[in-house]
């Protein structure tokens, strides 16, 4: 039994895919909803994260979630129990969203009682760096078991991000992963990212994070 | 010190992707050159996997790999190690690679000394899976920390590909990833995919990989 609304996002109109997602993310400003833009690679956590992320931060704030799946409800499913207000994004396997694709979800999802609104996007680290959301923050996830190389095979999307999560940090011991290899070839193409190591699983870090995603959420809806 | 080629992939000119695949495939037949195209996610395990597969084989065939790497050059001289001849490409941030691209790829590898091309494809699970590279079998990795919903969340990869390895069956135990789940999701949508659990770091499962490989390409050669 699913409560939550199914959207067939349409491709979108536009040309000029920048000057879209400035202007929605100017609206977004004017309403005082913050947007954040949540990408990773297939796997990487997207959902458990958002998952602990929205327990942390509903009370505080009305949440909405957009989750772009692309072809079953398992995700939206797992963010309704939660209790927050979600949306499934029907993107006809399209490999990313850009910022008309998000102005409909979030005419779907309804924005008259939402402080944050999150879209997680399509797992994919190539495409969705291309295209600007409109999104207030964009933040990525990057899995232990990917390797600690991905910033250097795909730079753009950690050029893009304002925060990287590195997730999965309780199978280190069982991958070569040098942490501090990673943050460095972050810093090399992004020295403002914040670099947060979370297991979303048992929850650690996820404290830090949401603290930093509380900061920038009171900082745009005060500006 | 780099001694494989890199070239610059320019965009195709063909309106017709599937057209130009099926001409690439005839023409590599005529010429009993296998092409493998091998996708995943980014960071699954695909240059890994393919040293041990280029290992088992390369006595029995002269092989050669193009890497569409997109940002660095650590696969192609992962793959160098091995004693192959590899080639680079250069996909400039392009999240696919059609068959236009493919042959600009085996043009630039030079066919005339090889039996077996591998193409390693784009860490990507959306766009390679709709673009026909011309191959002649397709095959993906799935790594077991991506999870075992992945045949739920993108089908297409799925149905397209002749041969499925599940790939980082040592860290089995660590994660929640039901095998028997897997294979039944992927029966579902094709039932004629191989699917193989690996090992590439200890070489679990390669040796039935590549004899299913060896079998595929000797009955190509010999069509």
């Amino acid at each position: 039994m699913n409560e939550f609304r199914i959207l067939e996002i349409k491709q979108s109109v536009f040309e000029n895919n920048d000057r879209e997602a400035e202007k929605l993310r100017g609206e977004l400003k004017a309403r005082g909803v913050f947007l954040l833009n949540l990408m990773s690679s297939p796997g990487a956590g997207k959902t458990t994260t958002l998952r602990g992320t929205v327990k942390r931060l509903k009370n505080e704030f009305a949440i909405g979630v957009m989750e772009a799946d692309i072809d079953s409800d398992v995700d939206a499913k797992a963010i309704q129990e939660t209790g927050v207000k979600v949306i499934q994004l029907h993107t006809g396997g399209m490999c990313h969203l850009d910022a008309g694709m998000t102005r409909q979800g979030l005419e779907g999802l309804g924005l008259e009682d939402i402080d944050v609104a999150i879209l997680e996007n399509v797992g994919n680290l190539v495409c969705p760096a291309e295209f600007d959301t409109g999104a207030s923050k964009n933040a990525m996830i990057l899995s232990v078991p990917e390797g600690d190389d991905k910033p250097l095979k795909y730079p753009l999307m950690f050029t893009i991000c304002d925060a990287v999560l590195v997730n999965k940090t309780d199978v280190l011991p069982y991958f070569d992963f040098d942490m501090n290899a990673v943050r460095e070839r972050i810093r090399k193409l992004n020295p403002d990212a914040k670099v947060i190591p979370i297991c979303a699983r048992t929850g650690e870090g996820l404290d830090e994070w949401t603290q930093w995603l509380r900061e920038e959420i009171t900082a745009w809806r005060n500006r």
